[in-house]
């Protein structure tokens, strides 16, 4: 009843997806003409890395040929995540014996401070990278430099960077795909998770001018311990991290200015991060003033505005009004659900969005990301679905 | 090496607790003059009801005689809550069962409306009544109405009802503990959960004058499971709360006008409330405009503010500057633990409470005055401490 | 640089899978001459139902046309598990309204009893028919009246089953599609979960003799809440099953005849399960006494036999030896990861096997046998990762 | 209405308990005619030791005078265990920093060969050493340096050692608390978390002779995180130890010796330990198949026994017949829950025991051996409850 053919030559993949989002049907075929691009994951070992590692295996075009660490060198990924076993043969390299020349892309999931010194060598040869830290985000380097304590040492790439958030910063991803596609390397600096998460919430509302331009934004926003890191402390024991419920780093953690960035909102900014006992997921809480001239904005227009903001987004679902977003939808996937309340007797906003912080706020994005740079569909390799329990 | 002396016609305590901030010391006996006081809990089913059951089981002086639960009437407590094996015998009883003519208390843990028709009874018979419900809590029963959607039966009662949150209206229950002094029964509406942790975060600088009188006050807090009931719904199955931080009830939830209320801030509350997978715990964060007579507040100023608040109280602890509350300290436990933090771009502060939403939030917090109504000392039955680990 | 061609027309999907143990490469077209098919889930709210769901949406040739539920009928799929939002714009429909006549396939995600009552109808129609309760899993009528307190009203049937754990009972699964190849609809009584683990780490074992016949076998096994089914109820509420780790059904958990049945062991099993707080996952430890004839086997020799029995299967990684199962890394996936230790002293051995209760456990294996019967490779549909972390 | 008399002078608690097994009334007053007892933690930084200190805050006659870590030396307890706040004022010390002039009682919470190392010279010092490492628990050194890999440096200190598990080796802990009286310092070496489990569950039976000579035990045992310590690896990180449940160890964890010695089942036992995603707390699942002579014991008599086995214990609750144990209902709590079940047809017996493996199965019950061997009630400072929900 079933015949395989092969065709390994050819790169293509068939969509299977139904999402009611894409632009795709079912059985269409995508052929990538040029054949595979080889890719890297340097700092694979971290969660953003692995997570990188669990999506490019499955990628339709990109084809992951080294993953590095340092810790892990010479050890096989599966022995240390065997959620992989039978999914890659692959095994960690340190970061010295990694072989740059025939990388199409590598993805940099290493903490602030070593993109500077990695990308300048990656882009000489040709390499886009994608880069997960925060090292390129903040477009002003003085204020990377009050709020990560180290200096920029790459202020003239900085302006090349594209910010990586792509239904916000959209157009800065177009102009890079098309110096990609004249043959340039070109450098994406991925949005953080809570900007991630706060900037869909917020992006539709304030982006339209609507908020209040005297008043602060306030940002609460919960997330899962992956945030944490993978770090082994006190704070990402399970006997500590279970069964509570913590806030850190009030009024000074560093997304603060990247989110006052993308939503254009200098020193308005009140955000507070908080930890909950899951692995994954932030559900960020954005309450915004509305202008005087907004004050009678009914739900149904304040609906509607989002709705047309991210129609054409295949990964952002604007829930219907009167539901609200929860992390465990979102899980394991590249979407985010938004939603977007009205209080009329603080002539008020509340928006909310939930993505997966590790996925749609860090490796999904970036594979988004490169998709766009690639001028491949933006989903390629991102049709996961959560878990309904 | 040591005698065991029988002392049972004594009502009396001896103080074991090292509570640094007791006034109590250790060793010290405490000698209740009168006998014991016998209690029933109505509505001992639930989360609130058996966690009265819980403390009461072990209080110095009130007696738990009966508890009530319809469902489970003639069964054994700890045959539905086996932690109470080996430390009660009780049963419950049907409500129509409850023998009335000893109590010297009753502690109501009922759905609103019913202890509006509960209470009246209770307290004509001389019986002192400690509601756990909304019924009494809104001077203006107006806005009970348009929050509860019912008729509020017992506005008389209403004036006569003193609010139960000791660490802001202490002398309401000071005059209800007078009236209690001179033979009469008295009524005490218990502060909500939500209304209780924001409350201690916010009333140091809110009741001081030091916010912003033209501007909202947002409040995020995240919830455990128990704050949504024992009833098994969707909601409260595992596989849809684990995993999962979700928001809910945005913009309309009941405790808003009750946190106006205590803190004087009529139609200037943002109240967002979260639910998140642990058991018990609110953690809530309270974002403050400052006025502007305020802008120039220190940080050290403003901790001891709130230090001084709070020097007389044996269970709410202000943390050390740069220290923040988790939920998992105070699980258990009447505590609360509170911070401040100054976010100086905007002029505003935000401020901090983790209590246990069963605990401080319901049933120790009825306790606590309960304790304050008959003049014991506020910590008698109190003493809990939380897990370390 | 990639062209879209629409292939509506023809059935097929390509293989981009790089499963070390799948027999189809990276890039293999699978061609589905006949077009799809259609299928139904009977039952399909519940955790196994919607599971289904999840899986079949995404299903390369089952097309999946109808799920039914009384409770939610005329109710959007997604409106309930919001992680298919995007996904499918199904609605559930009543029973009754359940339009038979295109069918394909359903699969019952009903309880026992009711799969009586439903299967012989369908099968009439042409229908075929993969059961995932109880009704048709032991071949002895008179021990499922015994274990399930119902008469079987469908004893004929009961010979025309096939069990539906493929890696044991292939050869009934095989004959099975050998009648459905000729056009008979055919029915499947998929194994239940604990049995499914079970019996994967015991059969290479068990099924070679190498136990002994005259020693009980030993299985505890610990199952998450998503086994407790999605009633809630006091066992299921978060802030009971939150935090405890309980047995339950000592000496009486009705998959017992199960396991004695697949594992050819009567009245020889002592089994106790378990729960545990996690959504998704079984691990079930199994102890054998070894066969005095067996009691020089070497570890490595039992691992070989172990490797030897699983080498054709997709879904079943038997660990490198030292290594042990954890359930988090089967989740969301039909996979098992199975282990065997020796114990010298005791000449005994100890089997774990972990999967993934809802998905290999139910919904999954329930594909992967409808793949079978209908000749589709028997991952198609199945190729779910875990989440690393 | 109430009166407070301090009396500093005096050592005396009420016992305030109503549990149903105590020996003392509520309102009996206990006098220590010699004044309190001075004690220190050494290791008071892991969870044992933490946990100890949670305990003896609170203890009415030990006095905890001294807390050592190397780690956190000089710093307050309260900074790492928030939890403690208002609870004590002390400050962990360096162990070469530690006092021990006017020690009565050191209890080490120290990794195995350290306590071989401190032991020695506190004993000789006069002060009575309650040990919580394995150092001193197996009788036979030769099988200490097989199992930990470590030469027994104090084999003549061996015998002198009373072993900790009241409930069995009561009369070494008798023969201890003798030569206590008469001014001796004494060593116990308190039973070890999965053997107290596992023994407690057993003994009735085992001790009883009622287990067939000739077979295994199997023990299926899972324990929450606390159990792997607080070091901060791989393994209890939030992230992996969350959703999963797996074993460890399996043929080879150390507390097979230690379980055989206290049962007497030399080279009969399977022991696989497993963890899964709670805090606290051990099920220990015993299976035992029956001696031929007690093939037609009634259920009811097995009962029987297990309550009269236990009947003198204040902590051990032999649950009715068919409850089963959770161990929520006992965390935080020197409790164990108890249970047997026949299973006829392999003729063997399952016994269950919950205890808190950090509280019954390691501090909590070295305060009870403590309380033992100064002639204290065995119950002194162990009356916690565990929470209901």
């Amino acid at each position: 009843m079933c015949k395989i053919k092969a065709v390994h030559a050819v790169n293509s993949t068939i969509c299977i997806s139904q999402s009611t989002k894409s632009a795709m049907k079912r059985g269409d075929i995508v052929t990538f003409g040029e054949g595979r691009k080889k890719a890297a994951v340097i700092g694979a070992a971290g969660f953003a890395g692995i997570e990188l590692v669990r999506l490019l295996v499955r990628h339709p075009v990109f084809e992951l040929v080294a993953v590095t660490s340092d810790a892990f060198a010479n050890q096989k990924v599966s022995d240390h995540y065997p959620a992989l076993i039978g999914q890659t043969n692959l095994s960690f390299c340190a970061n010295a014996d990694l072989d740059r020349s025939e990388l199409d892309i590598a993805f940099l999931a290493v903490p602030h401070t070593a993109a500077l010194d990695l990308a300048p060598a990656l882009l000489e040869k040709g390499i886009t990278v994608v880069d997960l830290s925060a090292d390129f985000r903040l477009k002003d380097a003085d204020i990377y430099e009050a709020w990560y304590g180290a200096e920029h040492t790459q202020r003239s790439l900085l302006k090349e960077a594209a910010f990586g958030l792509p239904e916000v910063t959209g157009e800065e991803l177009s102009h890079a795909a098309q110096r990609h596609a004249k043959g340039q390397a070109v450098l994406v600096a991925c949005a953080g998770c809570y900007p991630t998460a706060t900037s869909l919430a917020a992006a539709p509302l304030l982006l339209a001018g609507l908020g209040d331009a005297g008043s602060s934004v306030v940002v609460d926003a919960v997330s899962g311990v992956t945030g944490a890191g993978k770090s082994a402390t006190e704070r990402t024991h399970f006997c500590f991290a279970n069964n509570n419920i913590e806030a850190y780093g009030v009024a000074k953690h560093r997304h603060t200015p990247e989110i006052e960035q993308i939503l254009n909102i200098p020193n308005r900014l009140v955000f507070t991060p908080h930890l909950a006992p899951v692995n994954r997921g932030i559900l960020s809480t954005v309450t915004i003033k509305l202008a005087e001239e907004a004050s009678d904005i009914t739900i149904e227009r304040l609906q509607q505005l989002y709705e047309d903001y991210y129609a054409a987004s295949p990964f952002v679902f604007v829930l219907p009004q009167g539901t609200l977003p929860k992390t465990s939808s979102v899980v394991g996937t590249n979407n985010a659900h938004v939603s977007v309340v009205l209080h009329k007797p603080t002539r008020s906003a509340v928006a909310l969005c939930a993505i997966d912080n590790i996925c749609k706020g860090a490796a999904g994005q970036a594979i988004q990301c490169a998709n766009i740079v690639f001028g491949f569909p933006q989903a390629a390799g991102l049709e996961g679905m959560a878990l309904p329990i």
